[in-house]
């Protein structure tokens, strides 16, 4: 707080050379939008990283996959951000880290920045300050960022549909893969990924996702998601999956398909910051909510109220 | 389709005395907010149904649960609705009805009424889709109506937290608990239940739970979530869990709590209505995502020309 005298282009210039104080008081620049986010957008732009959104049912293992594709790929001299998205908690006033501290194996590596988004934030939602923080990373050199989604639900799901290559973990049992289908969540994969396949039953959990792959018709030419077996606690199977996030990446640069996927992500930013200020000047009044509560008014008439419309 | 022109108040008239295929179309109208909602709005309303969300992670056993709770209180005379909130899926074209199979026990019983929720629809998202599905419900003379939402997510846990009674179910082992913090679902839950626990790992689940409970502060009068457990497939423990939502029905019902979580709901349902006008009337034109995409110009200035603002 005492520093915020530093200018700018020295934060910026310091936090290209990994510098993680700098990184994270740009990050809390962009995510809080404050004064200083615009002269921030016009020095940070551009940037060719690879995102990789991860998301998966709690307990598959999705901290534990991040840390050892973060070793992966730091073996191959790329810098690695993750941005590990933790729903804001009025439990505890903020993220909670949970297993974050397995990734302290990665706390003193100047090529490796990790960061949990807690909040909402002035932007409007976890998926606006998400995107603005992949923006960020990216436009600051970093090659590699990681969107990692607690839990599965439409929220986690539009969030790692963000990126470039979103991986969907499964664990073995639980019956995940059938739980996945019905969250929707299988058609925005590009990756399978079945981690602890040491266990019993990650036969069947490959079979049975394989068998519904067979049943999907794919154009020529289109995506076809392999399905990955990691033991992500030993390190097992990383290099595959590297290899595959690598091949889904050279599959979308080919024509648009990247611009495309990076314009989709352009249109969600915008689109978070205009309803989080139509939130703002579309409020809904407590004496309004009352009154369709105790039956004097409809919603529908509510909102057209709201909306400012005669109905 | 053919049979649109029966009346409204002899659709209503017949859902009322558990005409399933009546409460369908009645459904359809709300749900896709078509010319007859603001009519039938003002046929159907009050009600004093008990409205009880559940949620919990995939595999935990929401459906077995819900089909037990089914059971206890038609056991008790009631009638009980079940909206079931998948998200809607690109892949299938609708809701993939799943486990909804476990449901046909009730097939057959005119005072239970089930129906899958799968799409954002006209209202513009499935909480809105929900709540105005639960006010239908409710005014038809359902006694309790559950909301079983898919998944452990921010979306699931709002939709979820729209209920008087909202259930948080875990199964043993996988550091569910845990996950459920880090989702901040034990927030929202009123009452906590332990599903599976003839597994191994059960006792340690409700011990955790109660560990984590006795950290909480909580004022004099303050409802404290019991933690209950229950075999589902079974119907062990379902009767205790009945129990305990009642007793929070009761805690409810003093003073104004009731009241306030009735306009809590009501002040949700406005603000998506209010929010899908907004979007339909603020769009974001594909050119200038492809201008930020392209780094052209940035997402603030882009935001404030799609909601007309000079700057």
């Amino acid at each position: 707080m005492a520093r915020t005298d530093t200018a700018l282009p020295d934060l910026v210039a310091a936090a290209r050379t990994g510098d993680r104080r700098a990184t994270a008081r740009l990050l809390t620049i962009v995510e809080n939008d404050t004064a200083d986010a615009p002269a921030l957008a016009g020095l940070v732009k551009g940037g060719d990283a690879q995102i990789v959104g991860i998301t998966g049912s709690p307990g598959v293992g999705k901290s534990t996959l991040v840390s050892a594709l973060i070793t992966a790929w730091r073996g191959q001299g790329l810098r690695v951000g993750v941005l590990a998205v933790d729903p804001s908690s009025p439990f505890t006033g903020g993220a909670i880290l949970g297993d974050r501290v397995r990734m302290a194996d990665h706390a003193l590596d100047p090529g490796v920045y990790i960061r949990s988004v807690a909040t909402r934030g002035h932007l409007g939602g976890l998926a606006a300050t998400t995107t603005a923080g992949v923006r960020l990373l990216e436009g600051l050199g970093f090659d590699a960022v990681v969107v990692e989604t607690v839990g599965v639900g439409q929220a986690e799901v539009e969030i790692a549909s963000l990126a470039d290559t979103t991986l969907l973990l499964l664990a073995p049992g639980m019956g995940d893969g059938i739980q996945a289908v019905k969250a929707g969540v299988v058609e925005i994969a590009d990756v399978y990924v079945v981690n602890k396949a040491d266990r019993p039953g990650a036969d069947g959990t490959v079979r049975d996702l394989k068998a519904m792959m067979s049943l999907v018709r794919r154009e020529p030419g289109e995506w076809r998601q392999p399905v990955c077996t990691t033991v992500a606690s030993e390190t097992k199977g990383i290099d595959d999956l590297v290899a595959a996030i690598g091949k889904h990446r050279d599959w979308l640069a080919e024509g648009d398909r990247l611009a495309a996927k990076r314009r989709q992500r352009a249109a969600a930013e915008i689109r978070a910051r205009v309803d989080a200020e139509l939130k703002r000047r579309y409020r809904v009044p407590d004496a309004l909510a009352a009154a369709v509560a105790d039956g004097e008014t409809d919603v529908a008439s509510a909102a057209r109220s709201v909306l400012g419309d005669t109905g």
